[in-house]
């Protein structure tokens, strides 16, 4: 999982990145990177770790420039290190491009291995780096053409920012699977795009429109205008960034995630009811769901377990093991909430149990008479092939227990995951009416316009027509991948490490 | 405001320290130290920094011993750094002592002039110094009749650990202000010390019973035994602790936090009804309050303002200045859930008024068409001496300003206090059945109890003496002091400044 | 400047690599890289810095293999940064492969366009890169026939090491104008490439000989066999590395530095005498020389000005100007010698003048009544395209400034510069007997062997051979390019900037 | 050994102190601090680590003031850590003082006891802390008188900085066996102390004179005046600075150390003539030494082992045992001048032999025919108790080893070190003529001079008695300590460990 922001035309380019960066920051928290350009060079600086670590001011002060891009990153199992750190910048024919991707190309590797038959060099493992080979590789002139090229050859998940000395382009895929939202600041002509419009909320701009399926909309000298490339594919929105992964302020799409979230947990409560005396969320993503299945159940809401904001990544353990250790770092159960009494607890997902089982002791051990689970979501048993970092399906306990051996394995009294059905019906039911502007100002240039480029508005409206019961994946639950992944062949899995 | 830790006879004393103190880490983040013992000989390491910053995995195998204190500091505005960390620990007539305080004395001022006029130098602005060179210069030959000597000339809060080779105590004030809980080890006869339960229920130890005020607790190879060295005085402990600092899983003297928080917002929801749409927390310190309040009140409890994990100290901010930008990066409207809405919002406290202002205006601009602010305690009118770190009076905005002026100022629709007598009831109600072990196994050496040491036992029963509306210090609303501070003289105030 | 290390063939690969580069450490200070192979995978650090920093323990520790090469960089003006450290390694289609690399090719730009024209995409300014792409794109299968084909390219300086999975290649350029040297640890059958022959002594390593100008040297399991795939070149060996930059321990194509230094000093002594009292170095390079003028001249040597040990890069200056406040960081003055005396100080060069102007100021402040600066090689005239980091034509002294002009801007009594002639006779005269092993222990597969691939013992021959007064690069002083350099086109010259 | 810098009345005090600590910086490498004043506040830093670590920019820019001391200390077995760095500065009675303190105090530990005793506490190991405990213990009233009475009672070596708001006061002790120099900036009123002159030079200070044995010479708004307020003590000037320790470019007490280190060598070559071919020294500190040796011997001087300046102090070492690994990564022998030759090594000292015998294995590996080892100082038999850090008596080879056995170990062909009467009267030979202005502008005020206080032209004339073959400590050759040490009382000996 990733998130990216961008900027164009504004005299604080690098630091409105980072602030907007900072607030994509429960999108990816291992490395970060902003390039600028001042309208002749890039600069470019990544660094591991947090925004703020990665870039002190005296790093955003040499990030020179009135447009940036600029990308988190979320630790992944293999691939990790300052190598794959995004935005990937480099020179070729043209000049300098650079390009920062959420999501995930699943044609990635036969296009690498294409690429090297054909005398390519790789210096990371990941898959943007291939765009920018696309890139460079084109036989268009224009950046714009050249990226339409490029992205014309993948398949898969991709929300995607591209810039070059003078031009910003942002791009989502034909299906649009990951999110990616345009915004404007209100005094002056900067435009902003970012993975999720909280960016916008903390600098002070206004939310414009989600970008559409399909769309790359391109900002220079000339303005804003749309096009829309690609050939047209069914939709195929992340319904998993409901449930889990935005931010519960986020609208995307035109879905509420926090509302959907209480909807989700409605459902629940309507699809598995249970006698109890408290519901408590798995702090800080079940709260809404849990909000929700207390207003539809009548079971009194309870902060039941409270969450430490001081947990680091390596944290030291004593050799003497201590029960449900790494749980017990993050959450602390109130007992004088729990004792005696009949918990329902909510939490959005189960991944290999072992968690679950633990918070499920925990609450048990504050004195809770029966513990009840309740998943706002289906069994995962599918990994994610387009930009959620999943363990494989061996490590799924959805893909190989059954949902009462998953019960006990957790030791839950009772067990309950929401359909997929269910599921469904609770995140359309968030939709919320357009905000943002009507009137997109765009300056354009119809003669300027290639082939399959129509004007914003014509995108706007694309955007704008409501998600519905079809317009999902849903395939780490149903297994329905709307889009086929091809894995790396095997000549291709033992590469160079970078440490 | 500070927390303490001690662990006494565990073979992996450093490392408890270390995760007792991270359970404690919301009492202080600005600093952290421990000090170990293997019998023999004091280690120490102290850093300005998170736990886990301070404590690296080499730092912590270096520190040997089987028994350690352990404290986090608060940042304040003065007497920052290093030197002022804690523990202090110190070679003198008698071995190596440390002592680890949270708290505040009234007359160290006084003391230190004293100490100096006398030849004392001083190399730190706590008054935990103080507290050494009185143990130091004790004409008594055990520590333990020291540290009675060096705290009979005391006045203030304290809850304080203190270690030297082979003994560990603890104390607490007479007036029991700062909390102070003691525990044990399931498996041995580990007995440790902590500000709030919290660190037990983290390293697997149980809950023994609190430190009753007045008392010492002394750990050493006899095993443990309690003694009531000074003169009794009224409890007085700080009924702020239950409002706002200490974590809501914790039950501190008797009552249950959380507990506690919820019947302050009922209480508010009695004193201070409003009709409306929506009522939402100031995360997350509000939110049990909240919980109550939309409880009493009937009106459907949200989670409308979203926390970010995610902010640093040192955030650089944009030159152009970005409206409420501090507010911001901590928090996050769901719009959705605001627009069109009469919302109420619950905070635990109004300081200077800027931060409710910037809330207020963050809520209206989310869409709410009123906005009613509710506060789960009076006023704050009077800085605390005690040892939480309150501004000036010039500042707190309760002090020069009445309520509807407050109201007018942070631009709610209605602003309403929770009146002190309905604090008092509320915290009152939120006892618990005594907690912990009935029979506290200590060795009772009689014959080495000195002039008004007792029995555990009688330290225990002074200890389960359940709190009432007369045992609380809320100067901080009231301004009845139970203890008057002595500032420093003015020779005093312009002292060495260590970078 | 840089230095490269390789060893083949041992369990500590990555452990003496590290040493090796240490001992390289005066080649360049700015970043240091090693790449390491276990057969299987390749694995790479890289980072800013001296090798000592760039490698702690931990890292070390993951650089697994048995196999490895690595790189030390010299700090330059433009093209600084972690991108632009090397070695590069890269995976490509027939795996992976790093490439470290010392000199200087003069056709890096037109081939870096070309590359781009293609489609090739740059992530440095380092022109090793475009080696690695031209391996990339060779159509040879072997990486030994791909390597030699993207040499068969390029012009200029290089002294080069090739690391892939199984194999490991050190190659020279066709004019021998960098030092490499080839070892072989004593126990086993490890073989070592080194920049100088330092690092052998360090790691226990005996020398063998001198890789040839245009050899090919391959190591891989079937042992080490040599090739001269490139058609022959004059010899231009880079004389300067005798007069400044290699260490005074090294042997270097048979001729000694720390006696060629020395002789350096006798021929000056003899072209500029002079009646003096004192001769003194400037430390530390200048030592042999001044040694052999001394000797010469029969006037008392003495260490006249002492080198501090303790200067790092950014060094905070006082705001009111010290005079000459950088050299006096790095050197200071013994006055007691000085004072009252004619003395000669030997230097190796001059470049701008400020440094030897400060010079003569700081020997005349200390009370010297003469002094008379003799210069170890003639006046520097022209930019050096082969590696070495020298300033622009119009900042060097010599280019614009005759002798007498110069001595009179750095206010020596005298200045006398080492003649061309002299200099060639002076390096030519410190040939030594052929050290190392005279039978090479080579397999030598003749059915292997390609075109112009010969073995071990020819390459051996060739690299025997004495230079000579023509063997020599002296661009630097006499503009006498042995091969034209190619600038970068305009439209190359404003590059993305890597912070 | 340390080093201590001061500076008295400048706008940029903290810069310059930063400064003069650089050149002192072979005095001390593991920490360094510095404490401002700008008449009102007392302000430290300190770190460990080189000066230019522990103070970047912006910590040099937040000591303000307009006077400064500072210090640089040696890394010790025992007693290391930041505890330990100074200047000690600590709140006493009468403000604020601190103090640094090169040198050791013979009779701390008695003092620590007896402080302890009455009540004092101890934060460090440094005998400074005694110091500032006796200063404010007191009964004077001027910091003058204090520190007077402080030192009255303290016995051993110390070069003293004392700095309060307003005052800065240098002190010596009465044997003057560690050097202190007083200095003056040429435009305006400041003075600089320093422990070596070379801090002088850097910040363009001029050299006034030495501080006097026994003198304390005060700074401050009425300028500078002298005091002599101890009872006369024979003088015992640290013979081993000369030798080893100080900077070859000082005059410490009217004698040059470079020309004594010269002197050593010839000396060393009239007594331990040998036939030889070549006369190399151990660099950096047996140049000056080696080329006396030469002068006198007619033996040709030659830099036969070359030093690395890229030596860390944590330097990893492969597991393989390297032969001579630690001797060999500081110094490389030049194999082509050793080759053959009857070599004579110079060293200053031998202190376990084990460096030694590395060397001389090094110099016949690089195939010399023969080793002759001459030390420029007689054998090391005993520990100094004065402030360079020498090992126990157990740890010096020449403590329990005659000179034939110690020929034996280090595998010399033959061994000579150079008498005490040899060394002596070579260091007398090396008197230069006073330097310094002849006139100091001192403000005497008669009305103010205590008990044995007198004009500074009284000190000056003592300072410039000259020192004689009776002027010496040579304690460590011949055991004749001129003061008594007085160990730890046992149960001092287990102290309070700060990491």
């Amino acid at each position: 999982m990733c998130g990216v922001f961008g900027i164009y035309g504004h005299p604080e380019a690098a630091k409105l990145a980072y602030l907007g960066l900072h607030a994509l920051q429960h999108r990816g928290q291992e490395s970060a990177g902003i390039v600028t350009s001042d309208n002749q060079q890039l600069v470019t600086h990544r660094g591991m770790g947090h925004v703020i670590d990665v870039f002190p001011q005296g790093q955003l002060d040499r990030l020179a420039g009135i447009h940036a891009i600029g990308h988190v990153r979320y630790s992944t199992a293999g691939g990790s290190g300052l190598r794959n750190a995004q935005p990937i910048a480099v020179n070729y024919s043209r000049g300098s491009v650079a390009v920062a991707h959420n999501g995930n190309l699943t044609n990635a590797e036969p296009l690498r291995e294409d690429l090297e038959e054909k005398g390519s060099i790789f210096q990371s493992s990941a898959d943007t780096e291939v765009i920018v080979h696309l890139i460079a590789k084109s036989a268009q002139k224009d950046i714009v053409d050249r990226l339409a090229d490029a992205l014309a050859r993948v398949r898969g998940a991709y929300s995607l920012l591209c810039l070059t000395e003078r031009t910003l382009i942002a791009a989502r895929d034909p299906m649009g699977i990951r999110p990616l939202c345009l915004g404007r600041l209100p005094d002056g002509d900067s435009y902003v795009v970012s993975s999720e419009p909280s960016s916008f909320e903390l600098i002070g701009a206004e939310f414009v429109r989600d970008v559409a399926p399909g769309e790359m909309v391109v900002i220079d000298e000339r303005g804003l205008r749309s096009a829309m490339p690609f050939a047209a594919e069914p939709r195929r929105t992340c319904i998993f960034e409901y449930v889990y992964f935005a931010r519960p302020d986020a609208t995307l799409d035109g879905i509420n995630v926090y509302e959907a979230r209480k909807n989700l947990g409605r459902a629940l409560a309507k699809e598995h009811a249970v006698d109890a005396d408290v519901v408590i969320p798995v702090p800080d993503s079940g709260v809404p769901a849990t909000i929700g299945y207390a207003e539809e159940s009548k079971i009194p809401f309870e902060m039941g377990l409270v969450r430490s904001h001081y947990v680091g990544r390596t944290f030291i353990e004593p050799e003497q093991s201590i029960r449900h250790f790494g749980v017990k770092l993050k959450l602390s159960p109130i007992a004088d909430i729990l004792k005696g009494k009949r918990v329902v607890v909510v939490d959005d997902s189960i991944v290999r149990g072992t968690t679950s089982r633990k918070i499920v002791k925990m609450v048990r051990d504050a004195g809770a008479k029966e513990v009840h689970m309740r998943i706002s979501s289906p069994p995962t048993q599918w990994p994610c092939y387009y930009g959620i970092d999943t363990p494989t399906r061996a490590e799924l306990i959805g893909s190989s227990h059954s949902i009462p051996e998953i019960n006990q394995y957790i030791t839950s009294d009772t067990l309950g995951y929401l359909s997929l059905a269910g599921l469904k019906e609770a995140v359309i039911s968030a939709r919320v009416a357009p905000r943002g502007r009507t009137h997109l100002p765009v300056h354009t240039d119809d003669d300027a316009r290639g082939p399959g480029e129509t004007s914003a508005d014509g995108a706007e409206a694309s955007a704008a027509r409501p998600l519905d019961h079809g317009s999902f994946c849903h395939a780490c639950w149903s297994g329905e991948y709307p889009i086929r992944f091809t894995p790396a062949p095997k000549k291709l899995q033992l590469r160079l490490l970078h440490l």
